[in-house]
């Protein structure tokens, strides 16, 4: 394979997660040890950036901080959310990125992100294709909601389950100190994919799991709800449910949407109750049944916590990054570093890569093997399934007992 | 000083922290271990168990499970929320507790609570005095709230401040990603008390901390809040304002309770139940400004956070039931222990006793000194007061990268 000098560049891409940091250093900390990469540029918030020519060099950074992004949560390069038109459609945008590519002699392209941002670096490489520009794209997996196509599970999911998964069971603890009977509803991320609220689950090992568990893979009766609420109150004290955000009716429509329909509450200053789903649902139980009820969203919580962080996500996050640019400068390109389980009793995952075509704009669902039957919690596969990914903690490096960021110059 | 040879028995009341069980497991591992306490039991669901008579032999339990006591968030024990009337109005629960600690030889009673718990601490010894019931009566101070009058903290604050300034930091990350406006209002509990909205602050240590914090110390103003926020987003993208849950308008009415609240629920002294400012006031502040917004409300996981726990916050919520089994050991009564600050350059600090009637149904807020003059942020003397309750890290012991926790037996 011909060896491909150039300039490198990385970008992150849609929502933050607690480990998207640790690829970006994987990617940026190899790839200035690798002799034919001869620069490594970020780009600020993605491609926006990268059209709008705002790259940084990653060489003037101190190594301290870039190792620092490894405890870093959210996207530290800044991120986007941009869907690129096709080509064949209107190839402004794509003029624009070659004459990018070409200024700082860019022949790597290492993009993290979810399926939109796959879709993006399948769009990119056809186009450079198409117009001979040598180059080698490769798609660094990143979700917490889990849901891409093609990979055993994604960096940034480990972390969120592990923070799901503990505070469910220290909720569990926190609504059995007065012995009454007392429901809490709690809210998971997942608009369409429940791992996120499936993985609450996985504090069962420890015996604080939740009760009910409702994903978006099957339909939510509203009705169907109280009465399983109602049905354990009758042989416990403390209810535990976790949602998915994105459960919706027979009709396709999310519970969230029609809450207020559910509620009719207004506030003060006149517009329909926004709260979210859990504080709906919540409210819903308490009128139909009496019981004393509260609901929690986890929201921004779940996907930026850092300070619970998976080791072995972050590890493995850090190793995706570091195998995509291995991967590129022996030729590949047009691909997604994927994980693959391997068959043994311990765990274990080695990297691969999956055509950038076959992942692009898929979701992964929860498959039905890891729903109970009655659709109102899941299996034990799937806490054999999640299990591993929380494993292992770091010590992150702290001052006065809070968390120690990265601070990048972000320089030309 | 005589010595006083009998039972004693230990309770927790009130909302629960996550080392409120350190405190526990601080007198049950002690009183064990003096000869003078005959057996040690506890009351399940505080003092309603014991009027209950619900005890258990804490000498049953194995000596493993008290020790992790001291991970386990929440309140082991069981909690409650009752309050005992005037004797000299209705003697007849005072005549059961008497009958209670006749029938198990009970001479030392520890009760591990807030504002409402020291006063029941302090009818109850008045009582006992009255009839010439010879026993010795200490009060634990307990509250994430960090409201009781006496002591230089409470147990708990330092773990709850922790966690808030530690997830306020993880936001403030994930809400600069995308380099566009958007407002993030987080509400943290604190009926009449702000510290621990004040503690969010702490993460300003790091450079993430809050852009703006209110508190029930000062009156809220909805125009004033959106006028601040206008400002600030003049100068910068990325808002955050925290809000204590307590904030109360010009007529001392709450913000929470004119916003939302789904159900109309009521906690058993009558309060209602408040929840939802943080959306209320993010819808709010969206419909003024046009700005993006999103409401985060910490709810119950700032209380029940055991995974970030305050090494420090840890180590004297022990200290203090050790230290209480000690001074009633030598014939204190009718006292809470509380914490003094020593004025040394190193944080230090040891604990004292103050009398129950000093400390019972008063409430301490957060002194001027420590809120900026604009009344919208915090002072460098409240991070100075603070920041040491939050440092120090606990290696809890875990299962599968989960938190293990205890598990009683509570047999009598």
């Amino acid at each position: 394979m011909d060896t491909l000098r150039g300039s490198c560049v990385v970008g992150q891409s849609g929502g933050p997660t607690a480990v998207i940091n640790s690829s970006a250093a994987g990617i940026i900390i190899s790839a200035l040890e690798h002799d034919e990469i001869t620069h490594v540029y970020a780009m600020e918030n993605g491609i926006v950036g990268l059209l709008e020519d705002r790259l940084f060099d990653c060489a003037k950074e101190s190594i301290d901080e870039l190792k620092l992004l490894r405890y870093t949560p959210s996207s530290a390069l800044g991120s986007c959310r941009y869907k690129l038109a096709e080509y064949t459609d209107d190839d402004s945008d794509y003029r624009r990125i070659l004459e990018i590519f070409i200024k700082y002699d860019i022949r790597y392209f290492f993009y993290i992100g979810g399926n939109d941002s796959m879709d993006t670096c399948n769009k990119i490489s056809k186009f450079m294709q198409n117009v001979g520009y040598e180059c080698r794209i490769i798609g660094v997996p990143k979700t917490i909601d889990n849901d891409l196509f093609g990979t055993d599970h994604c960096p940034g999911f480990g972390t969120a389950a592990k923070f799901i998964a503990t505070v469910t069971a220290e909720i569990s603890k926190d609504n059995q100190v007065y012995g009454t009977k007392s429901v809490v509803v709690i809210e998971a991320m997942g608009r369409n994919a429940g791992w996120l609220a499936a993985s609450a689950a996985l504090a069962s090992v420890i015996g604080d799991g939740p009760d009910l568990v409702y994903l978006p893979e099957n339909v939510f009766s509203v009705d169907r709800f109280i009465s399983d609420v109602r049905a354990l109150s009758e042989q416990k004290n403390s209810i535990i449910a976790v949602v998915s955000e994105g459960v919706r009716n027979n009709e396709g429509r999310f519970i969230s949407e029609y809450g207020s329909t559910l509620s009719k509450q207004k506030d003060v200053f006149g517009h329909a109750q926004m709260g979210g789903l859990a504080a709906t649902l919540a409210g819903y139980i308490n009128s139909q049944t009496g019981l004393k009820t509260r609901g929690i969203e986890l929201s921004l919580l779940q996907r930026a916590s850092a300070h619970i962080m998976s080791g072995r996500d972050s590890e493995e996050a850090y190793r995706v990054g570091v195998d995509a640019v291995r991967y590129a400068t022996v030729g590949h390109s047009d691909v997604m570093v994927a994980f693959e389980r391997e068959l043994k009793e311990e765990y274990c995952c080695k990297t691969l890569l999956r055509p950038l075509v076959e992942v692009a704009n898929k979701e992964r669902l929860l498959p039905q093997q890891y729903i109970n039957r009655q659709k109102n919690n899941i299996t034990d596969e799937f806490i054999k399934y999640a299990l591993p990914l929380i494993e292992g903690n770091i010590d992150y490096p702290k001052k006065n007992g809070l968390p120690v960021y990265a601070k990048l110059k972000k320089m030309i």
